[in-house]
């Protein structure tokens, strides 16, 4: 048997079924509600609270069936998109369900705590036929003890239940601005590599029984000298792209698990280039949300308008991202599972 | 959502996953273990229990490696087969795990009950990676109350398992002769066709929870007329083809749920030739084991003669099978899911 020995057969399967035949992750995220529902209100004048649900729904099933059979993954939620998609999805494309509730409980100043969707788990989401949870959870280092403690028995918990289902787990780190760099975008830009390298060793511990890190880019584009004349420029530089490459080297030096990038919400074009940038240092691919379609909720709900959007535009994307990630790193490639001899003849399937 | 409402979407998923892009079932077994370890005993001259493990999985190994990726679905064992193959089946073959022991316990003169494997259940089997589960039960409508009731509990709370976990239930009904048809072939082939309609009839009770049967051929080949030329002609003609035609019909009017065909050793032509006459009858494919691979045994253990007889002649083998297999019917059309219609809005996945 020559599976990784640190990988249970059923996380095993899901992780091939997750990423394509290389080995490389080429997902996308339609499991956004809350920050769907702002998109649809602002470009619709209306509250995020009165968007129906059968719109967030009608968005994630045209996106899903437009780009599924592209990708090796498809993130989406349990409540609205993967009832709303699951006859659109290609048998071949490996699904994973998210696990937290949409936002967060703010705590002290500014900080902020994940909450778990309620009746729902790793086991529930392997019944419904998910092959892997995605867990976001909040992340800073200034954050109080409190915050810190709540985070970490969060993502042990969700650990110790994905292990138990033989379950992948796609613990997505997402970083906040506190104190000067709420209010100073350029120096949370300065600070952004040292808060994204904390989050992935935090989590790299292998306590937390993680299998994937879904990471932010540890640094801003938009205040990269060499960016300042691209669209996304931030007209102010604070460091220079060999700072940038060295932020991507650190992250994959803390990440002790295979990793992915994020995308936040940025452009298309910026998130390629930070795609590039995360690939060269180490990272298995990506796992884009509304960069590759978030301008399809100016055509709904006129479906026609919408699929046309998604043919022109939004598959086109798609494509680039596949371009650019070329140069991932096959996640069975990653130091993690370099020592690859399981012992001959055990038998993990009737034991344990 | 357009699932068939009486499929729960793990179910679903799997089910998809075990069958084609046009919902036809095309698949393979290894997961025999008495049958092998008694051919491996012919051709080597030696004693079943005195076939080494290590002979089991590399047969069981070649050749998955060599048709796995052919197929929609292989069925293996996970004791042996899967243990030994996990790491050369594609991500996008299902994957069928056995859950019965090898052989049966004897009862009363001539009547054949299963055991199931320890220590195992469709949790499991899903925990480990698997897509659906297999039961073998033996079948014969003459059979003691005692024997009925000990196959329909097993059958009944392996559905029910099965339900509980998401996972599709696969279940194989094998019949055998009692009395004067066990001593006499022409008496069992001129009987088969009531004890296989039977014994598809009786797992057909929703109460039984199986998801696809996976049944004998109903008449025997050798006993047709227009056969006795061929080279597996039994030399008397008990029935002619119209009668087989009808046996299968019937078979197919018996069975409330997809069924795909065995192969029970035959040879790979008189399979092909079953297999045409069910899938016109309407089943849904095949689930074909030693028919395909069995002469491996004659190279083993030197594992380049038994690689280049699976290029050579099993390859082969399962490309006529894929040809015949292009009328077997859509697993999805079968008409215990033309009522597709699910109530739109429904959330099965936190509920229930």
């Amino acid at each position: 048997m020559q599976i990784p020995d640190a990988l249970s057969p059923g996380k095993y399967r899901r992780l091939k079924r997750l990423s394509d035949a290389a080995d490389r992750f080429s997902m996308l995220a339609v499991d956004q509600r809350g920050s769907l529902r702002r998109m649809f209100a602002r470009e619709h004048g209306t509250e995020p609270t009165e968007v129906a649900p059968d719109r967030l729904q009608q968005v994630k099933r045209v996106v899903t069936q437009a780009v599924a059979p592209l990708v090796s993954g498809l993130l989406t939620d349990p409540l609205y998109g993967y009832p709303a998609s699951i006859d659109v999805l290609p048998a071949s494309t490996g699904v994973l369900l998210s696990g937290e509730q949409t936002g967060y409980v703010a705590a002290g100043e500014d900080e902020r705590r994940t909450r778990l969707l309620e009746a729902w788990s790793p086991r529930r989401a392997l019944r419904s036929g998910g092959d892997a949870i995605k867990l976001l959870v909040y992340h800073h280092p200034d954050a109080s003890e409190e915050t810190h403690r709540h985070e970490q028995e969060i993502v042990a918990s969700m650990g110790e239940a994905c292990e138990e289902a033989g379950m992948p787990f796609i613990l997505e780190v997402v970083t906040y601005p506190m104190g000067e760099a709420a209010r100073t975008p350029a120096v949370q830009a300065r600070r952004k590599p040292e808060v994204v390298v904390d989050a992935a060793k935090t989590f790299s511990d292998p306590a937390y029984k993680v299998d994937v890190l879904k990471l932010e880019f540890p640094a801003n584009l938009r205040f990269v000298g060499a960016y300042q004349d691209a669209p996304f420029g931030a007209g102010e530089a604070v460091y220079d792209r060999k700072t940038v490459e060295q932020a991507c080297e650190r992250l994959d030096r803390a990440a002790g698990v295979p990793w992915v990038i994020l995308s936040s919400g940025v452009g298309i074009d910026e998130f390629i280039e930070t795609l590039k940038f995360a690939n060269d240092a180490g990272a298995s691919g990506f796992l884009c949300g509304r960069a590759a379609w978030k301008d399809i909720v100016r055509y709904a709900p006129n479906e026609r308008e919408m699929r046309h959007f998604m043919a022109e535009v939004g598959i086109g994307r798609v494509e680039r991202l596949l371009d650019a990630n070329e140069s991932a790193r096959a996640w069975t490639d990653h130091p993690k599972y370099q020592s690859r001899a399981a012992p001959a003849g055990t038998d993990p399937f009737t034991t344990g």
